[in-house]
């Protein structure tokens, strides 16, 4: 049986990398064969139930919608949906790049010595540009007072955002393309199914074979986990402890103009560092955060104290966030130690003072928080509202003001803040977080008021931070690019609970998504999302506690279907019990959805792409050809993904790709 | 409400610590009125409802053989039913034992310097008996050849076992009481949720209140895990590795009478060390071995090879063991590092050879197999028919010959084998291991043949295993009694699968059991298993793997019933993929459960109770009256249970007790 198997494989081996052919039907046809499918599999059987005509054109309009916005804001879109866009997809492009494998890419590129650039000189721009804020959104002007052309065509006017908007709201209500949508993506799980029955074993022989790579060495990443939170209860605990011993004389807040010291405050609370558990602590989400997001963000405060919050986990503070700096260093040295395990935390920016960006990024510097397994991402919390309760805004226009007027002052000239422009080249992207279930009061359309006319004690909508967001973002990576100068990404929290339509905001504007769930309740969109590959970054154990047990969270069968999921532990300090937050995430999927060892290194491969690490690191993880789509692109000694499985996932795109496309030509 | 919850809770507590009065009813209605139901609550409504008659005492006949099965081995059995037994319960016995602790608990029993007592001369007894096994179960006569009277009371004879064996199937058959059961069942379980819905916040407060001590730092025993799996597939995978690369050249076994050296034995399999990965070392169960127990027991040979299972995890090869005594002591150190996760590993005697117990001690001492966090048990796996077929034994009587008769030998005269006397020291129980779910071709009855007439190519049925063991097991501990030695408990790996009547052969002879599964379909079982105790060692993650998925394990109803169950690995090998085996096992059914730190702390307490580490250990883990039942035993500073819990636990069993005795007076 064995004999048999591995012959069979390695037949399919052959038949893979063999393939340089310039017969293209051939080609592909082999892939084909491999996986057990016929080219024409879309059109037997479940296109022929399509009666209701003009679903294809509605998700062609819906797929080159969010390609425009991609392009705008110089997010990721891939490649392959790109080429059928701009109708030049042909097999040919899949030519077998397996024998151009460099092995220098099997050298790990060098550590930067000087991460920070500190010894570089700050780069110097002939043009500065006259940067104005107008309703809201960042303009670009020359000297003269006029727009630079070259930025303008960036600029998204609130009109068409929301005619856009508009024009999705109608595809994803459309009663006969929900059908649509909702047979493909039950065609593509039961294709997904009938793959495994066919092909399980030869997925696990054709890792068996691979030398040295298994699950524990290929590179994942937690896409989405928030600095404050990115240590678990216990580290967090022997922290304190260990400072409440060690720094009981440092000066750690003011009360009255007077200094407070660590041993001080502690004896206020009444506490020893002796007595201190993890109960107490509570930062532990149980069963009682159940649909409780209000009271999961209280967990934050350790011991129900925000002043403990404040002194350990913030970036800003009387000690200058130098505990906070600690901490996530020995989450860093952990993962270092783990070399597989990759992070992307988020850091705060809340918008409510105007030197934030400058103290995050001394602080950062300062205190050298940094790590070869991680990249940070800013998320800016939704809570316009409460600033303005507490009189730290007068409008939403200063929220703005607040967050992108560093951002574009330190792009026009770098010497203006040089520690934010050095910190600004390390970060990767911006999400936006909050309790997306809270209320919302105010819709979003064209009587809102502008930013500066926004007084209203209320919070905005989603829709409306989304769209400045995102509009000033587009003209920020516009600007930076012009000046050869990373971009950012905008990555959202959205269809984690509230209104299922914040996900049409992100399938517009977001290059990836955090959470995702009601993409079940939305068979269009998660249909879109599967054809555009968005990234979506899952975090099951999260849910669990907060939103929808465990076996009834989605994430499985967004796998089977081929959606770009990926795990992650949003909190360990509220979510996992062990010292490997990721792995036990992985674990308890493996566990209770029963994975097999190729759907765990898929799900790490998607991890790894969504990730916003660079392109030369990816490149050492995944191979050089990482970007191409199917086998040409999937080096299995390192991903440990086997051929067969990717060359099933791109076979499946395809397809779908292909009627949608060929129903409009 | 922080503040009136703290009130509420310091009254429960100063109920509960300042009882030490005379007046016993009233103390034990004030533990009533904390948990919130009246001491007549069994009279009101369940037992109303009992019409059948006559179940008690059915019930009463089956705890009062245990009691007598338990006395006769020298197991354990609760005090508490003792004393009812007894007819001598009474709440005085539940005297304020909190104001007698005495703080030298606090300090940790010294580590043995000789834990292996090389340095000690052997004993020598005076008396020497003669030692004979009939019709397969030792006995033991003096000088004379007369039957020592001081052991014949331990003495079970095959014919009342079968009848007691017989008048169990009765009572766990029995309609009438199966509802009844049921119902009692039931009741317990609701009276448990009513207890959270009331309770919750307090325990959760009183566990806060405890200085220092959170679910991370109480003991946590591993109760049931195999010594051969008890490391991660990586772990193993990484020792592999460094014996492939450092010790090439040692020879490692022998082929045709030349040795063959690591190096050849891995070209002959033509694998390097750099090749190797999890994927081939293929020892962990995925979903294919879901109901396929025959398939998971090859799970033990790394790369599907026996040979590799024979050098690295096996304690009797060419190298003496050794490469297995190293990967355990890395075990045991990662577990030392830990200090408050323990194991209870089964280590293997198969039966078919006379020497086995002497090569396993010289193995253990020799290569000093130890750690202050491991308890070793041995596992007899019930595989005659197999040493059948392999001439490698002619009847039955050999098996019991080869495990029983070192061990009565070396009881009887220490220095016929030292290494063994002193091995035997260590141990603390006997366990019986197989895949239950194999058909049974044979009966155990009146006509089935004595060992010695037992040449039958099938193997005999598992009662029929049990009862032999059982048998010699008593004899044995009643032997090494009377020489002040210790004795062995007998834990069962029982109600895995298969016939669900092997529960009844370990209600009677178990100290406690492993896995315990079919309890759910045998509700009388449960109920008896509930009153009197008995230890049920459960792996949620192995029975997920094989047999049962998840969400269905029967765990989580049978803790909120109040059965004595623990967590335990079975194989961290084949199931886990973190570090820390035990802490996954524990943090997976955290999450999908949702259960409690109280939960949690329960059931890390039921297994340190149910671990087979010694009273002087347990008393400083524990606390000195850890024996005592109720709040009476429970010092939350160290166990991190809430007295409300145990008081909670207290009084529904006393109440369930009472009713089932006092029905019969």
């Amino acid at each position: 049986m064995v004999g048999l198997m591995s012959f069979a494989s390695n037949n399919v081996h052959r038949s893979i990398l063999n393939r340089n052919s310039s017969d293209k039907d051939t080609s592909f046809e082999k892939i084909n064969n491999i996986v057990g499918f016929s080219v024409d599999s879309y059109e037997n059987g479940a296109h022929r139930m399509n009666d209701e005509g003009g679903a294809e054109n509605q998700i062609l309009e819906a797929i080159k919608l969010r390609h425009e916005y991609m392009e705008r804001s110089g997010n990721d879109f891939p490649d392959i949906v790109t080429s059928f866009i701009k109708n030049r997809f042909e097999y040919e492009s899949q030519k077998c790049y397996k024998s151009t494998i460099n092995d220098t890419s099997y050298n790990p590129p060098e550590p930067p010595s000087d991460h920070w650039m500190l010894n570089m000189p700050l780069p110097k721009y002939e043009k500065s540009y006259k940067l104005i804020r107008e309703d809201g959104v960042f303009r670009i002007k020359n000297g003269l007072g006029e727009y630079v052309k070259e930025f303008e065509k960036y600029f998204l006017e609130k009109k068409k955002y929301l005619k856009d908007y508009e024009k999705i709201v109608g595809i994803v209500s459309d009663g006969p393309l929900k059908s649509f949508c909702y047979r493909r993506l039950s065609y593509l799980q039961n294709r997904f199914q009938l793959h495994l029955l066919r092909n399980e074993q030869r997925e696990l022989h054709e890792q068996k074979t691979v030398r040295h790579r298994d699950f524990y060495n290929v590179r994942k990443v937690d896409t989405h986990v928030h600095a404050a939170s990115s240590m678990n209860q216990k580290h967090l605990l022997r922290f304190i402890k260990r400072k409440m011993k060690l720094e009981k004389d440092t000066i750690v807040m003011e009360k009255n103009g007077k200094g407070i010291t660590m041993g001080e405050m502690f004896k206020g609370l009444n506490i020893e560092a002796y007595d201190l558990n993890v109960d107490m602590l509570d930062v532990h989400a149980y069963k009682n955060a159940f649909h409780r997001l209000d009271k999961f963000n209280h967990k934050y405060n350790p011991i129900g104290e925000s002043a403990l919050k404040q002194i350990f986990i913030s970036t800003d503070n009387h000690v200058g966030g130098k505990y906070f700096a600690e901490v996530l260093k020995e989450v860093f040295k952990d993962l270092e130690e783990s070399k597989y395990q990759h992070i992307e935390p988020r850091l705060s920016i809340y918008g409510h003072k105007k030197n934030e960006w400058s103290k995050l990024a001394k602080w950062a510097i300062n205190h050298d928080v940094w790590s070869t397994n991680s990249k940070f991402l800013i998320q800016i919390p939704r809570l316009y509202d409460v600033y303005r309760e507490n009189k730290l805004l007068g409008n939403f226009d200063q929220l703005l003001d607040n967050i992108f007027t560093p951002l574009f002052e330190v792009t026009n000239d770098p010497s203006s803040d040089p520690n934010l422009f050095r910190f600004l080249l390390q970060i990767t992207g911006i999400d936006s977080v909050d309790d997306e279930s809270k209320h919302e009061y105010i819709q979003f359309d064209k009587f809102s008021p502008n930013p500066k006319d926004f007084v209203d004690a209320e919070n905005p909508p989603y829709t409306y931070y989304v769209y400045y967001l995102y509009a000033n973002l587009s003209m920020l990576n516009a600007f930076r690019k012009s000046r050869n100068l990373n971009t950012l990404s905008l990555k959202l929290h959205s269809g984690e609970t509230g209104h299922p339509h914040h996900l049409i905001d992100s399938f517009l504007t977001a290059e990836s998504i955090c959470h995702g769930l009601l993409l079940r309740k939305l068979p269009v969109l998660q249909y879109l999302f599967y054809l555009t590959k968005i990234g979506i970054s899952m975090s099951p154990l999260a849910n669990n506690s907060l939103l929808i047990p465990y076996h009834r969270n989605p994430l499985p069968e967004f796998l089977m279907k081929g959606l770009n999921v990926s795990l992650s532990t949003d909190d360990p300090l509220q979510f996992h019990l062990t010292k490997e937050a990721l792995m036990e995430e992985y674990s308890i999927a493996v566990q209770v959805w029963k994975l097999s060892p190729t759907d765990m290194c898929e799900l790490a491969l998607n991890s790894v792409k969504q990730s916003g690490f660079d392109k030369k690191i990816k490149i050492y993880w995944l191979g050089p050809h990482y970007r191409k789509e199917g086998v040409l692109g999937n080096d299995i000694t390192k991903t440990n993904v086997p051929d067969i499985r990717v060359a099933f996932r791109y076979e499946c795109l395809v397809d779908e790709l292909q009627h949608i496309f060929n129903c409009n030509k």
